[in-house]
């Protein structure tokens, strides 16, 4: 795997021309569905556009960072607004219906998580939510780069306006990060024959 | 690489008398280091704990929860408290040395981030690197996997008691997540023989 982290690059000019196929498409945003997250909540979604003229309003919004358009697929990873009983309820509902049983410990989880969640307010908990995301889309990088697909993990965007253009807040979401897919350009892309720039081991790293 | 997603599971119950190698070790925090990061700047640490004494102060604070000293070693992931100018100076000119060569438009790009992330204050800024440290997180859970070890991410525990055991504050770091490293006990843990709970794709995944 150390190798697939060290082939990606946050790609800076990717070819119009090609087109990601579906099932590698699949495969990427089945990573971030299979990731984890904290209580096994999965607090966020994942919207694939690829329609081109909600790409081309997307762009202007995000700095017009030319993956927006240039790649095939854009994945747009939204948060939950909040954790809501209802959207906690239902996670541990599914929970037991899956597994064909109830279990006091779980259902003790379940009390403490619906007294404690939703009391800590909106905004602590869509940060929350939203670390978990980060989680999910972290596994759609590096599962597109298994995929030898190349991504552009983004930030530089007006989530309020992104949201507006999809309509998330309606459904309880917030955009908090978009990761261009597609192809490298043969030529135009400054990054991508630099060298990869890491803190030194031991700078990042203590022993205890 | 979905395999590897579908055998990993929030271990419960680690064997205390297994030990992870140290070069497996080496290759999960080696992919969190090489995993990316806004603008790059890599605004996390990994505090790899052996320590059984310190182990065993760490588990009070975080539930009880065995896998902390039953585990073998016990990463931190310890985000920024900041971005400061310091900081931000460091990472460019560090990538300088590194490439070579300045570059006017990476320059242009310093100064943006000087002259907004400082400014927004070091709560707003602490979020943004927690989410960082949590892109770094997943990577190493995932690489956990492809080396077949047990991982078990925890939020559950006191961030300011385990800063205040680990001494972060004074480097200017905040606890926002642990990952212990074992592997599986043979009995005892409750969540291994069920089965994986994700929302259904059509609830995850929208086309647009």
């Amino acid at each position: 795997m150390l190798d697939k982290l060290q082939w990606r690059y946050a790609t800076k000019k990717m070819n119009p021309a090609k087109v990601v196929p579906q099932d590698k498409v699949d495969r990427i945003v089945e990573a971030a569905r299979l990731a984890p997250t904290s209580s096994g909540l999965q607090p966020f979604e994942v919207f694939v556009v690829t329609d081109a003229a909600v790409r081309e309003r997307i762009k202007p919004i995000a700095w017009n960072q030319g993956q927006i358009t240039d790649g095939s697929h854009l994945l747009v990873f939204a948060a939950w607004d909040d954790y809501t009983p209802e959207r906690i309820n239902a996670m541990f509902d599914y929970t037991n219906e899956v597994r064909g049983f109830k279990n006091e410990g779980w259902e003790n989880y379940r009390n403490m998580l619906l007294s404690t969640y939703p009391q800590r307010g909106a905004e602590v908990n869509h940060q929350h939510a939203a670390r978990q995301a980060y989680i999910g889309m972290s596994a759609s990088i590096i599962a597109a780069a298994f995929e030898e697909v190349d991504s552009t993990p983004m930030e530089g965007f007006d989530p309020a306006a992104l949201d507006e253009i999809l309509g998330l807040r309606a459904k309880g979401l917030r955009s908090v990060a978009i990761l261009p897919l597609g192809y490298r350009a043969d030529e135009g892309d400054w990054l991508v024959n630099l060298k990869k720039v890491r803190r030194p081991r031991e700078q990042f790293v203590t022993a205890v």
